[in-house]
């Protein structure tokens, strides 16, 4: 299992909208195959700041299957313009446990 | 629930006798009232990176039953010398799912 993760800087202001726009958009990257869980959590120090977390079965299920996906198309829409900056995305795998 | 997260840079060449380290600390955060579950997950893109996701009932769970207890004297011994920054741990509540 691969963990995909990235802290996420949304504009002044557009946080409402982001959020609601998540959850539209979280129907898209869950159809993906390889595709096992994500969550979103926003930060309490800093309310404009979120991380989302992806789980996925393998790397190549994320950077290959979910991006050259029709899905990743609609991802994008609704979902890029509100970060700045745009987002460093890394992949992680388990140490512990 | 409350997601503690933090991104660790481990210094050079220094990684595997932090992951056995990290092992040994895993039983002292664990035995906090409030902790309901802790994972480490090293970078593919920087291998000396990791990043840190504690789940804890509450955010006092984490700021003062954690940091003012006797185990965490024993975490810091363990662990806070293979950090180059020192991290920035953060707090997250869930938007989704």
């Amino acid at each position: 299992m691969i963990l995909e993760a990235a802290m996420l800087q949304v504009k002044p202001g557009r946080t409402e909208n982001f959020e609601r726009d998540f959850r539209e958009a979280s129907a898209y990257i869950s159809q993906i195959p390889g595709y096992i869980q994500h969550e979103l959590q926003r930060c309490i120090e800093d309310d404009h700041k979120y991380i989302l977390l992806v789980r996925w079965e393998t790397l190549e299920a994320h950077t290959e299957g979910f991006r050259q996906s029709e899905q990743y198309i609609e991802w994008k829409r609704l979902l890029h313009d509100y970060y700045d900056p745009f987002p460093v995305v890394e992949h992680f795998s388990a140490v512990y446990p």
